[in-house]
């Protein structure tokens, strides 16, 4: 293989671990709740996706680096065989951190071999190389997730970097709304970049006329909301999100905590004052729909998201993770349309495209399984590294989450 | 009121207790899981739905009929006050059934009076008493499936119905899949006559070409799958079907037992053997969408469904309600597009449309609040009155649901 | 059999349709808690208990009344083969009520039949007549209960009977201690008659000194209880109360309401004003327990009160099911030792005697498997029939229950 | 305060450090089941004792090492404010374990100084030392029991200790029967050395005469148990204890596992062949119970048990932690009535002992108020410092569990 895609993937690879590198031991192995997974199992899991589905099966004489690591990191895939359960991996002291870090270690060595091994890079190995990156990439993405779960809902609130950015005044820009013509439209990806089959297949779609906002909705917005009694009057809210609201007590956002009669938030620094100019974060998609209804919008649809995006939309790497500092705060007042900061919450429920088939063997059970019961969301977020990024990309949740970095913007039938 | 509107309502609060009338006092109580109400909550909950939408708020010094009942007979209305628990439904002995049945004299009485007086019926109530009349079709059709489940979960499997039809040799029609072409359509209700909110808004939307088969899958078909091991095969299920099947055991459509290692299913006759050229019913949405990529196919959307509809469709009283006999087993063979007998998934989620708004009031929360989480059923069932139908008209349940009268049929992407 | 067994054997079997006697069909079905059974259940099984245990084996060719009705009215019995889940009684419409009552007839006429052959009757035949006797009086027992439950939460709070009983004014005897000397006395039952196998044995116990009230605690007593924040301080409360308490918001007695800020209960009258000078009932052992340690005392064992019941106890048929009228509300105020009116918790946990056997067969299932986890109570209530009670019964409930007639005096070591 | 109560203090703070010396620091933070503790809670809860009740009340201007750490390591104490849910303890990735062994040192360096203060040595602070002594022996043993779940139930079977134990060739004793005759018996704790309030207040009781086992029941009998279809036949168990087999698909005890076709046992040296002469280990009361019904026999009260162990019983180090090696594995063929070794199952429920009195303070809720729904076990274990045993401890535990040290010895009434 040609050399700088083996450093690509070293340098994807080490990235995991830098994510972690603030991490005290025992961070690496609890569970606070289902959806979140140890850091230590993540670590493993990117591994063991290496190892199972490419060094197990093209490099003649692979030695597996412990034989029950197969039934301990193995996460969804009934094809692979028994696991541990989603709700036990934060049941699991062992293998200990160090020891994933030694099966890191050996597989990547491992993969350094297989990878400088032209003769066995056939397309397939290209294929699936590809997608365990993306899948490690992926995995980066929930790991901050997830670590900022475990320290955030920690009574002792430890801060993830002891770093502090200087925050200079700023204000959102003013929210304005572009209006998009009806017509028929293109959407999905095209081309033979790299891309995940969900959001495969260019097709048309007619939209009709709509205006859709130019940033997220911010803190300072939301919180008018809450004080207009937002989370207690049911006829803003899904019927489910109301159960959901009334079952979970829900009053803020995810990190929201009222100290001393103030609203103050966890972010990566810790316990902080609130930046009202920032895009709310930490929504569900019943507080995001539910915002839109009170203010006599709608969220976007996925394709009205899409088409929007292609005409608004500019990159800036300050709002992906390859922004300078590893700095998960958003630092950008929520002034103008960049993809990045938050993922946002679309309309659109998580179903296949016109034409959408699943890949063979294990990797069918990547994408195609769950689509049913989730929203999408587009747009990448702080967390998501840059080049992981395209505009077609279908990121999907539950609607009741919210540990996710999540946002949204307004759109309105015109 | 012009006198056949009255006589339209007489006729539809009669056919409720028409369906009741071969029940026993008991079967009116018991409410044997959540989504299954007592039949006589149904024939309380669509007299107070008269009762406070149009008598207590238009016949001026109206007199309620007990002052609990708005209590007890509320169903999900949060704007109405404090209401019963829907699980605890069925552990109400008080009312009795004939209580109700007094309930229900009075308020038609009251309505007469009302519907009498012309000079007291404005749009409003007219809009309203389109709206209640179209509610106790619903519930018609809910009752249907309630005591369906009521007498079909019961160990002495007792008939609703002493009648047997004679069913003659039928087979069903091969299956056979009409192409559509691409390009723009309309769907979505259009016109001035009573629909739904969820369905109105004509508005265009984009085909990609697909077909689509001429009639629904039949439960021979449907025992095919079974016996390729499609209840054990992961690979056929969405993610949450698969939970689904593991958890509760399922291993054959609602209603199908095995008998002496023979395949029986209760229908409105009891427990008889399985007419196995009719359409399968009494699916889940996770069943449909496993039998479809089982067989290389996937579901319809609602869009592909309706512009099908509109070219392959006919009426045919024989498969709803109006058909002769109240008959509610599935008369004929599945032998071309006719609407009714079954109401089909489609795989589209239910969502609003473009421009979709809330009524105002009470009403507000008739379909609005249910769109998340859900999957669109369309055509119409056996148990529907054929004038209360459709070709635009969007039903809606949970995927794992299946107590309803649900079947489906199979299309692709060309 | 001698003819006034056979008579006995019908006026208990009638007694327990006279108690149903003023129900309404829909109250006959419903099981609004699993605790709760339903009514025509209970007619069902105690019925299903003579064919079962002495039709089918003793009376050659006896025809069943119908095959499903073991599968539908056994209750506990692992030894006769499946049967309906405890929680899924409510959910069975059929067998109707009158189905029921067919049923008891049939087996009524047959057991006459079976009764009169003396050449049949046994001492395995007698001794299982009485057992089903007792079992129907205990059945009596739970329908009251049941009954009252059902009523009792129904949000129209129907009374039971339509006779309202004139309370003279009168006040309850003043609380005092009667003091037990230590030493070795004998508890148990003794003798032939009939007892169950849990009382069986008379042996000796070493009581230590102690003293025992000549009451029950009164509702007026109870509220005093209340006010000085009883339920709200932990410091009173077993551990699992504590929970208890919290878990299920318990403020009060099960049936006492707070109506316009007065306290009510529901009693067989209907909901009505509160007899303050009665013994309080429908109490948990949590809150019999947390009671007494509030005001200084404890609950007194099984021995210790029964060693005192037989110097302070004597019988009246007013606190007994057999007062006239069949009137359950409590008549007597809390003035002396009498038995009936409540079963009172004692501070005993349900454990075997010394020697303690269970008897062969099914019927070995009837006391024995239930000793872990439940506490004994003693001394008859007013659904209990007189001649069913003994000085050495042994009531038993899990401790958080309190839908049954559950009182308590006090006790103290000396 | 005399020295050698200080350098009693130091020693027994010290070994629960060397009981968790072999742990990696993941070992240290999971909660596997509500029942186990993550060690480290363990470890700054009983550091928590001491300084709560002690160096906080009586050592003046103590500084508290955290101020959150009362609300993180309080266990039940509803007088001393908000605490950590108990099943959210292994969520919790902070304080560290080096944080929590940073509070040990700085507690014990604080204790050391109060404790050489001897004007500041009342009576109240010897009684607190005492008890804040007796709580971390307690928590040593479930330390023990903690650990061994925790390695013990994961995939990968670490081993907690590497040296394995020579076992000679052993043979269990002859199960042999010791006959006590009836009369009154002294039981329960005499004297003003160190004890519990549960066991306080010698008092007389009257023993039925029965014979008792002079050993407790091996696995090679257990397993006999086992192959007579124990677990599937309901006739030997408690009702709850069959639900308790049903629900959890019981089949063995506790950490046996079937390794192709044999049966093994988890024990600290990790997966090893079961020791067929030593005494079943990790069983539940229901277990115990039915186990004995199987046999025809029952448990001995815990009366019974504590009037033979005073004759049968002696005292052997090897059968308590303090044996060689800390070895945790029973080292001994149930050979005799040594105490020690496994705790025992009693036939008794767990409440309170005549003139039963809860001292004051926080420290009321040592033990009186679990006194529900639990049984007595009796005799110490191996994981038992010998010097915190007496004949007279009254161990408990719900009936359903068994992750601790817990066997059984058979009594039968004669």
């Amino acid at each position: 293989m040609i050399e700088n895609e083996i450093e690509r993937f070293n340098k994807i690879r080490s990235h995991t671990e830098l994510i972690c590198s603030p991490l005290q031991t025992e961070d690496y192995v609890v569970q606070p709740i289902a959806d979140v997974s140890p850091p230590k199992w993540h670590l493993g899991h990117t591994t063991w996706f290496f190892e199972n589905f490419l060094l197990v099966p093209f490099l003649e004489q692979y030695q597996l680096f412990h034989p029950s690591y197969n039934y301990v990191f193995n996460s969804y895939y009934e094809s692979v065989g028994a696991r541990v359960l989603r709700t036990d991996r934060g049941n699991l002291s062992r293998p200990t951190t160090d020891d994933v870090y030694a099966y890191r270690a050996y597989v990547n060595e491992q993969m350094n071999l297989l990878l400088g091994r032209k003769e066995l890079i056939t397309d397939e190995v290209k294929f699936i190389l590809e997608m365990g990156i993306n899948h490690e990439q992926q995995h980066q993405e929930l790991l901050v997730y997830d670590i900022k779960y475990i320290l955030g809902n920690n009574p002792l609130f430890p801060a993830y970097t002891s770093e502090t950015v200087v925050k200079e005044q700023r204000k959102a820009a003013p929210l304005l709304f572009k209006s998009i013509d009806e017509g028929v439209y293109t959407v999905g990806h095209e081309g033979e970049d790299f891309h995940f089959d969900n959001e495969k297949g260019a097709h048309k779609v007619y939209l009709n006329p709509f205006k859709i906002s130019n940033r997220l909705i911010t803190n300072k917005e939301y919180l008018d909301f809450m004080e207009a009694e937002g989370y207690t009057s049911f006829e803003y809210w899904l019927a489910e999100g109301w159960d959901w609201v009334k079952n979970n007590h829900v009053r803020a956002p995810e990190y929201w905590y009222k100290v001393d009669g103030e609203w103050m938030n966890y972010t990566f620094e810790g316990l902080t004052a609130i930046d009202w100019e920032a895009p709310v974060a930490h929504i569900s998609f019943y507080e995001a729909d539910a915002y839109a209804r009170w203010r006599g919008y709608r969220l976007p649809t996925e394709f009205e998201w899409e088409v929007a995006a292609k005409e608004l939309g500019s990159l800036d790497e300050r709002n992906f993770s390859d922004g300078a500092n590893y700095q998960l705060n958003i630092q950008e007042g929520a002034s103008s349309h960049y993809f990045g900061n938050l993922w946002e919450w679309t309309g659109s429920a998580y179903r296949p495209y016109p034409n959408y088939e699943t890949p063979c063997g294990a990797l069918s059970e990547y994408n195609g399984k769950f689509m049913v019961n989730q929203q999408v969301l587009r747009g990448g977020s702080i967390a998501t590294p840059m080049n992981h990024f395209r505009i077609t990309y279908r990121n999907f949740f539950h609607p009741h989450l919210r540990w996710m970095l999540s946002g949204f913007r307004l759109a309105k039938s015109i």
